[in-house]
């Protein structure tokens, strides 16, 4: 009945670690990362509106060019995938009208049902409270995608290393994103560890649960 | 060999949705709810910080005030479970502290030891770039908890809905935070969903994987 048994979603997830040394000779398999790349496109969001695109690199190269751009980690040119996240900078009413658009060639819903949606999108884009930076919303996104392919690659037995010590600049001219209305976020390498990763066996640290989750009524 | 078959992961992160609907009678199972509370726990997060705290609403009067301060969504009364995510504000040398005292708790780590990664950390929380702002990168990372969550909650086939939609000043209001040093970010509610919930059905929507996957090299 139950999809997946709780103690191998805990397992899993405790398995996990952000991988400080990877096994060049052990890519990630094919099956899963077709798994991991569904994973990503299935990322929720806010409205759905998806405010990102995923830069996929493989090529030794081009790996070794965004390594100089990531404090030398390692993880780059070892890991066989490098998953940068990018947002879409600015979304604004074209991106609504893309949105709403998509909903309806795959629902079918008429555009003039969703009319009340889109204003209302477009008017939650345009606030002009000092607090609000569109820009900023849309990192926070980018945030779920990295947690949900995080968290499935875990459940897939892939490692992944997360990375925001980098230079999304560098990185942006790297994979020349200059004009695309993207720009680079955060990063999450993919791929196995190396069996001697020391730091695979330390121990993981987190608070107490008392500390972290507070129960209140 | 693989913790989960790559089906069993594509099928439950295609079958999450935020939920519109739950059914009041159906609370998230005991066990259920401590896997999701150990995937809050171990949720990553940049250098291990974890600036957050995750407060737990299950009392029905307590979830009829959140209901008020989020738009009057039903989710919030009738999922058994509401999550507010919680930033810790302002974080600091203080916090990195208490971090490396927990690293060398957990792991018999001489504090001596820790002491360029903490200088660092301090360095990087108090950055005087124009760009950084300590409680947005902060909120950020609550993003990865609230991805996590949810795609562990797919795989256990618990119903959940993120909400963004609410006022986030009446939230700290009602659960206390004032002076507490945490403030409301974000929501996810969980439960199971309502058999009369017409938006299950739905064909999801997300745009086709070649628009938002980009191969490079």
């Amino acid at each position: 009945m139950k999809p997946v048994p709780n103690d191998v979603v805990e397992r899993q997830l405790a398995w996990r670690y952000a991988t400080k040394k990877f096994d060049p000779a052990k890519p990630v398999a094919p099956d899963d990362w077709r798994t991991l790349e569904r994973s990503l496109v299935l990322a929720p969001s806010s409205f759905g509106l998806q405010p990102w695109k995923f830069f996929v690199v493989t090529d030794g190269a081009m790996k070794a060019r965004l390594r100089a751009a990531s404090w030398n980690q390692s993880q780059v040119v070892d890991a066989s995938h490098v998953v940068v996240f990018a947002l879409k900078t600015g979304l604004g009413p074209a991106d609504v009208e893309r949105w709403i658009a998509r909903i309806g060639q795959v629902r079918g819903t008429p555009p003039a049902a969703l009319e009340g949606y889109k204003k209302m999108m477009v008017g939650f884009l345009a606030q002009p409270t000092e607090r609000f930076d569109v820009d900023d919303w849309a990192a926070r996104q980018l945030y779920i995608a990295l947690g949900q392919f995080m968290a499935a690659a875990a459940m897939l037995g892939v490692d992944t290393c997360p990375m925001e010590g980098l230079d999304p600049v560098a990185y942006d001219e790297i994979l020349n994103l200059g004009g695309s209305g993207y720009r680079t976020v955060v990063v999450c390498v993919a791929g196995h560890r190396a069996a001697d990763d020391a730091t695979a066996s330390w121990p993981k640290v987190r608070y107490e649960t008392r500390d972290v989750v507070a129960h209140l009524g």
